[in-house]
């Protein structure tokens, strides 16, 4: 079971996409002997080891499918889940903030069906690590089924826990929190991640923000940036180029923050105020309201 | 000269970000008994080295600082430049849906001041190799110094050349078109890219995304989409949490698509007008819906 | 038959919207002795006329509705049409771009199935007028119902014709074009519009767009302006206050110009580029691209 | 003085726009021997009186200048104001969805710079009227200057007073509320407004639409939108058809509903729940979804 992005032809063990009609796809190892079944006819792995990628092939009744190596987003649109998706827009500006590379140690919560940790675990690479705990034990086997199928699963532990407990970790290079109420966990997480780590998390309510935002400062998080990333679509048509009629307007807002540590002998107002961690117990008492304070805008 | 995401405290040769006041961002390499001069005072490394990341420190008059790893996404802003900039939003969907990561082989022209260089050769990892391809010496140089400020150059091949020319390389997993006029390079990049790769490209313009579209269709590149990444910050102030005044509307339009290979004795019409390889000439002859014109606007 | 929105009761001859379960929303006039049948039971005229504006009111079988006079948006969306809709996301911007207003004259082409007119003969006012062309009967005889239903048929004069041979009237305060190749009906809209008068367009294409500005500037139109208008809605729940999932992402370009007048004996070339009169022949012959040419940016 | 948008010449007493170089643009009204002083250069108005619209006029030095009469966004954009700017993208849209045209009776709270008022009282018409109430006396002298300079003043009764004691009037078609802390005021405005009526409000953080909702529905209104309008600007060149770099990304939320009567004797829990009148004190308790709190953030 092998993710291989590298390679000219396909071969036994590594994972496909097959694209047929209507953009229809699936995602399968390959092996020799086996059979894929579809509604659209059946096709011998044996017929597909050895293709270049790119190639079209026919399932037996004639069928069209195109053989192909899934991307990084190819493969979370197609994983089985259970739960709140993650979209490739939103997890491609993650890891580019977040500091994700080959090497890391990446620490998540919760699991969910696991196309953050398919994510993290897919850019950190064979010497990175990532640790995921979740509460549902159902969750966490889609998950492990997920990560296995991708050749993953050797890179991410996967533990069963309530986070209200705290992490056995510390240190962490990066956390990306995504749970129900991401605001009742921050002490916890603030132990987990080392100083000047990563922090992450997603949530779809602008209460949901409101809230983080209070705990974060609460727990001496700074260079807080809150951010929603939007894709627009086109028809990829030369005569008639125009964007597509609709859109996904909402999946959540990314918020980002960096723990910090401040020095006990010398201090700056200046600059806390500027990462936000002062002026914001006066601001909630003298300010009139956002317009009033020109000032405090940036 | 290590960037580096992981561990916890600055050491001799790590890459480093501080920040001080106004948002104001340095990039250094941490070097023993070395002096870094900024206007708001001086800094010696050595108060730097073992520090742990995060760490708030004061230059010799008191401007006050932050002691941080920079990610990706900070990196390629801070980078010097003469052309162009990549922004990360670009970047992240870029890597997410050209498949690239731990060990893949990635082709790049041109190489303008380095920014998609620098984050292909960060999420290829060691294992992973990246061919930029550049007509100008100028730009070469200087993005020849960014990446070994960032300890990137050995994972990375520069060439100079036309790329009119051609290519050395072939069967490359992924190609990334980044030059004025990307639509009169496609049979060269055809050549080099391997079947089933990705190829991707950034373009400002409605004009070069007709041109270009036409050519990759002209040069059987399936799988096509066009898209533009958004991204609205919002002020992360709890009791008065808005959308920034002013965002960037538009950097480029992204340009996706795959090579394939089509079975010279197996044809399917419906898959190939499906994936944009069929069906273009009779439009245009046939259809009489309002966006319909014989000319391509140039 | 009038559609108001003064006055507190409905009475008799009013134009109302019922709004029932699942936002099912219906448009009529009030006639005493008549009744409104629905799928949701039956209502009385009687029943309605004499009631408060904002009523809940009942079918004869309990199904629920509210009773109201609807907004000129309300009305564009339940008006019945073959063709094309005009949102009123961008009609709004589109009157209040354009001068429209009470006692103005505009033109219009084509009619379609009459929301512009819809639009433009309510926001005349009686002393106002609408002439409005259409090359198609059985378009022109559904705008004729739609508008006779809201009353406004007597401020609006239909008429049948292939623009191409021009318009009867000229001085026109304002034209709007929307048809399905504008760029062909420049010189025809010129003759008809004053100078100084406001031009607008809706295009849903590139293509379109940038056919539509080379032929405009021929023409001497200047201050031109291309937009789009977009709209994202949010859920209204104050316990989690966040935007719909999905959106509509694209009508078409709106494109807005003035004609103006140049001075044979005096002229003014700084004035005239900026305006885009002149400069866009030079830059085609001269410019690499539009990157390479940064002074030509605002 | 007259702001007029008919007419072919301009005349004495006519409300003109001068477009001069970089987009300077002046609004001064017509009269015989007056002379127009700018830095560059003098205009005598008896060389604009009898002009064509649309005009190139030079001033005593050669610079060159546009005559045009202005639409209301134009004149939005040029009012003298100290206030929160309402953008045209935004009016519009208020205009069409509040059932704004010739006739209404519109209410208004607080006047500010009169902005809104300006694009009420133009709207509305010689037979309609617009009230607007105002607390600060310097905002309401500088609206009233801005209203008798456009020749609206008659269409408007401007009142002095803190809105907390309420309206002196009842029975408005529509009531636009622009104040600092509107959801303080909504008896007092459902007091005024006719059920049915349209209200409208602005504004520009998500605390206070938050706040807003919970009143509109404690005081019964219903059929209530949330919706940011955006406006893309693309650069108007032909053969570099793109984006403008930059745009405004936020003004503010804008919160319409309407007021309802239920019905004593007979109810619908459905249709209650539908509009937003029934179910929200149910979601609070049971929902146990992701988003839900049982505390209202302030």
């Amino acid at each position: 079971m092998t993710w291989t992005l590298h390679g000219t032809n396909a071969q036994e063990g590594d994972l496909v996409q097959l694209v047929g009609l209507r953009h229809k796809s699936f995602l399968l190892s390959l092996k020799a002997g086996a059979v894929f079944q579809t509604h659209r006819g059946v096709i011998k792995h044996d017929d597909l080891i050895g293709k270049p990628w790119g190639s079209q092939i026919f399932s037996h009744n004639g069928s069209p499918f195109f053989l192909l190596q899934p991307a990084l987003g190819d493969v979370i649109r197609e994983l089985p889940r259970s739960s709140q998706i993650l979209y490739p827009k939103d997890i491609g500006y993650i890891l580019v903030t977040m500091g994700i590379g080959p090497g890391q140690h990446v620490m998540e919560a919760g699991t969910g069906s696991g196309s953050m940790t398919t994510a993290f675990s897919f850019a950190v690479g064979k010497e990175g690590h990532v640790t995921s705990y979740e509460i549902r034990p159902d969750m966490q086997t889609r998950a492990r089924r997920n990560l296995e199928q991708l050749g993953l699963d050797d890179r991410v532990t996967l533990k069963l826990r309530d986070i209200r407990e705290g992490f056995d970790e510390t240190g962490m290079d990066a956390f990306f929190l995504d749970v129900q109420y991401p605001h009742e966990y921050i002490p916890q997480v603030r132990a987990a991640l080392k100083p000047g780590g990563f922090f992450g998390s997603i949530v779809p309510t602008t209460n949901q923000v409101i809230r983080l935002l209070t705990e974060l400062r609460l727990n001496r998080f700074a260079f807080i940036d809150v951010v929603e990333t939007i894709l627009r679509f086109y028809k990829p048509e030369p005569l008639h180029f125009r964007p597509v009629d609709r859109m996904v307007a909402h999946t959540g807002y990314l918020v980002f923050g960096r723990p910090i540590i401040e020095d006990e002998t010398q201090t700056s107002p200046d600059l806390l105020r500027e990462i936000g961690l002062l002026g914001l117990e006066e601001r909630d008492e003298n300010s009139d309201d956002s317009e009033a304070s020109p000032d405090l805008e940036e």
